[in-house]
Formats: C-alpha cells, sequence, structure tokens
C-alpha cells in the first residue's frame, strides 16, 4: 500500500528500505534533505515538506513517524494532524511515553485522524530485515493497515495490544525488563571476573547459548562484543538509558507495586554515570564522626 | 566408551537414555532398585551396589554422579573414591557448591583419582536430547572423556572451564543470572497485570520471543505456560529456591562487590515464602508509635 513516512535515521530510513522490500511505495521525508535524497534513489518518493507529503497521499492517509521521542514526536504528530484529515492515521513508532500517546491520541481523535501507538523493538537491524512491533489504537482501523506491520516484522513479530497507549506502555514494560535482564547479565560476568578463575567470556557465552536455561538474543549480543574485546577493555562501564526503565520504575510506583529490581537496574545506570556520589561521602563522613573511622580525602 | 552411572532420578535416567543413543554402555547403578531395572530393560547394565559397579568397568574406569547435590553427592564421591582406583574418574554432574567440589577433588587427588565437576543445565529435556555442560578439572585428562559430553549436549553445549571448582562456579553464576532474568520477567508481568490494559498475556510471550531484545528460552517458557494457564490463577506466588542462588550471593559478599540485582531477586523470593513479615510489623508498629498511624491487627 501506500505510506507516508516521517523521519528518516537510523530507524526510519531501514524501515523505508524493509517497506519498498515489500511492495509498499514510500513518499518519505526528513528535515535533513540529504536524507530524503539519499531514500528517493533508493526508489521512494520524496517529499521536502509535511504539506508535500500529504499531497502526495491519497485518502485515507497512512503517515508513519519514526522520529525522536518526545518533544520532535509531539511537534511532527500535532503538525501531520494540521495538516490531514478525518478518517486518516498516523502510525508513532518511536519509544514515546504511553501518556503522551494517550494525550495525542485524544487530541487527534477530534479531528477524525486515527493513531497508532506502535512500540517497535529489535534495533536497526530489525527495522530492515523484521522488526518487532506492539500497536494500541482502533482495532477496526488497525486491521486496514495491518499489513504494513505483518510484511515488515519477523514471523509473529507483531501484535495488536488493544485501545491507544497499550502499544507503547508494552514496549515500555519490555524495555523495563531488558534493564533487569542486562542487570543480572552484567552482575554474573562481574562474579567471573572477580572469580579465582580464569574465564574465556566469549567461549563462556557462546556455551550458555547452545542448550542452557540463560540463552537468550542478549547473551548472544555478549557473545559478540566479547568476541570483540575480550574483557571489554575499551570500554568504561558508564551505562546510559533512555527513559523507558524510568517510566517502568514510574508505572510501578503509581501502581504502588514492588519491582525491586528494575528498579534497581535504572539506579545501577544512574549510579554508574558518576565518579563520586555525595551519599558516600555522608557514609564516610558520619563512620569517622562516630568511629573516627578514616576518610579517603580528595586531591 | 564404557561409562558408569550412578543416580538415575529424573536428570542421571535420561542421561543414561542419551548416552546409550549415543553407542555409549552404561553400567547404571542407584539406591532405587526399580530405577536400575528400568533402565536395564532400555539396555544399561544394571549394578545394585557400587561394588558391583565398579567391578563392571574396564580401568581405567569412570563414573558419573547425577544425585542431589549436597550431603547425597559428598557421600557418594567419596563411598567411590574407596572404591576406586589410582586414575579413575568421577564427574559430578550435580548442582554441588563449589568449594565442596574443591575439597572432594583435593580429597580424591590424595587418591589418585581424577575429579570432574560439572555443571549441567537444560533440564530433565536437556539430559535426554541435548544437555549444556559446564566442566572444571584436569585438562589432558577431560579430553580423554570429552567424547561424552559431546555426544550427549547440544551442538558447542558444552565448555571446559579451567582448574577443579570453575565448572561448578559457572554454574553457580548461570543460576544467579537465572534469578535475576526470571525476577525482571516477573516484575514486568506484574507491572502489565496492575496496568490499565487488557493483555494476552501468551499473545505477548509469544511476540516478544519474535524479534525483541528480550527473546529468550525464559519467555519461550512463559509463553508454554500462559498457554495452559492464561492468569497463573492456579498457582500461588510462592518462589523456592535450591542454593545457587544464595551461594552467587555469598560470592559476590566475598569479593565484597555489588550484585544487587541477583541479590533482591534472591530476597524476593524469600519474601514470597513467608505470609506476614516480623519487619512489616516493626515499621506498622514504628509508625503508630511516632504518629498514631492505625495499624492492621492480627485475627
Amino acid at each position: 500500500m501506500q505510506i507516508g513516512l516521517v523521519g528518516l535515521g537510523k530507524m526510519g530510513y531501514n524501515l523505508a528500505l524493509n517497506l519498498m522490500d515489500h511492495g509498499h511505495q514510500v513518499i518519505a521525508n526528513d528535515v535533513n534533505k540529504d536524507q530524503v535524497q539519499g531514500i528517493a534513489e533508493e526508489g521512494a518518493t520524496p517529499a521536502y515538506s509535511l504539506d508535500e507529503l500529504v499531497n502526495q497521499l491519497e485518502t485515507p492517509r497512512t503517515v508513519w513517524v519514526m522520529v525522536p521521542a518526545g518533544h520532535v514526536t509531539e511537534q511532527v504528530v500535532k503538525d501531520l494532524g494540521e495538516v490531514l484529515g478525518e478518517g486518516d492515521r498516523i502510525i508513532d513508532g518511536g519509544n514515546s511515553n504511553y501518556k503522551e500517546s494517550l494525550r495525542l491520541s485524544e487530541h487527534l481523535q477530534e479531528k477524525g485522524i486515527y493513531f497508532f501507538d506502535c512500540g517497535t523493538s529489535g534495533g536497526t537491524d530489525g527495522a530492515r530485515h523484521g522488526a518487532n512491533y506492539m500497536i494500541g489504537g482502533e482495532e477496526k482501523e488497525f486491521r486496514k493497515i495491518e499489513t504494513l506491520f505483518e510484511d515488515t516484522a519477523v514471523e509473529n513479530g507483531y501484535l495488536y495490544t488493544g485501545k491507544n497507549g497499550s502499544g507503547h506502555f508494552l514496549k515500555m514494560v519490555h524495555n523495563g525488563i531488558e534493564y533487569g535482564m542486562m542487570q543480572a547479565i552484567a552482575e554474573g560476568f562481574e562474579i567471573l571476573e572477580k572469580s579465582p578463575f580464569d574465564y574465556d567470556y566469549e567461549a563462556v557465552s557462546k556455551v550458555w547459548n547452545n542448550g542452557s536455561v540463560i540463552r537468550s538474543w542478549l547473551i548472544e549480543l555478549m557473545q559478540n562484543a566479547f568476541s570483540k574485546d575480550g574483557d571489554l577493555e575499551s570500554i568504561r562501564g558508564v551505562m546510559n538509558s533512555s527513559g523507558e526503565g524510568k517510566w517502568t520504575v514510574e508505572s510501578a510506583i503509581e501502581f504502588e507495586m514492588a519491582a525491586p529490581v528494575i528498579a534497581m537496574s535504572l539506579m545501577m545506570r544512574y549510579r554508574s554515570q558518576e565518579d563520586d556520589t555525595f551519599s558516600g561521602k555522608v557514609v564516610a563522613a558520619l563512620r569517622n564522626e562516630f568511629g573516627g573511622h578514616s576518610v579517603v580525602k580528595k586531591d
């Protein structure tokens, strides 16, 4: 089918190629004209503005938005809301906060525009060769554009999750689980590193990926990483995060439930971003006050 | 090759069948005579005592022990140490504490008997159709019996890990990681359960297993579990544990390193085993003392 695509970054560009591989006609837009020209050379129809994009689409129009979550997504979706009309559809394929998706869907509903919050997993390689989607929105309307997801996902790699918000919420929880799994794997390897034994971590990852209980794509990725740098000597252990882990913990707190492992995984990321901590100074100062224990002085 | 097998429980019985599938001659012993008769009907040579087992093996003998970790393993290995001789080999395929394996290997070394601490993963189905092994011990001697592991593991599913203790230590850390991964997955599903959305957990597990970052055998197992009981209504959330998670945390503490997610996963298991806690009573009592906050009275 005919599809408008806004955002030709790493995810959007690969998605455009993937869509065209499956015979879809892509009208592509990005703030960066070079990206638009690049994808045009691959067979997409270029659109150098949202107006141009919308004018080249037959009604009812479908526009897939693949831009950074947060302010940029909100702006692009609202701008599209101004130029699209009743019966048109917007898919937000980014890592948006589900509450923002709920607000946008309500905003668009007033204009008769359908909104789909689509969590996308699998990375850039997935976007190119088979992604994973979790999609919330109006079911009857979803079925009309289902082929877009079916064609560009891996087999069984997409799910209609229910009403608006449920797609991005599910993707958020997916990422929260990912934080916990990654931290557990990380702690395990550190215990091996501090042990009296001498392990080949690439070989360990490989054996764990063949028949063990913890076999997983994440351990496969560790096998790749250790094959390039056996002790990860070239990397500092600074763990950044984007937002979905934080929102998962915020949701657990909102629901007043215990999710200590996901919360701790998030906080270990924050801890890794600091060279020193004020809490560490407080404990050192207290030990010094009550027991005369020596403190480590600043250089 | 010819191999003695002590222990015909769920793991040992399946391992015996697996070994025989690959042309190995199994001399099998168990405290339960019915199990010995059962495996004899499948083609193994029965041995109703350790003496009988040892007498039917040509030197150098190899005996694979698949009995419960702890006291039983220690007793069986020590008893075997009395009847085996110099140059013979014992494989402990159970979930033994690596420190116990180090002690046993030293004890047997005095007698000239080789000891291999072999962590086994993959469950009973793995034991039957392709297990996963992490094996510590004397390398030159290991190479002589390597075929036993190669034949009964999945492809690339065994690893010689180094000196004695390193096999069981690696299996222990594997299980520690497993605790963290399981708790992260569990918290994620609970957040879904408490959310304003209505998810089909079997469908969620299925989509997560196809192209997402958290795809893993554990999520595949959840897909199976949810296919049988969509909301796990038939199960109480009591999380038991055997010992490897505890030993992993003990190791982290011994090495004075932070492994908060694995530790928290272990403690959430302990918490799940209690209906009420003394710490909960303490906090309730304190809130009542300083703020007059009401307490929930015991029935």
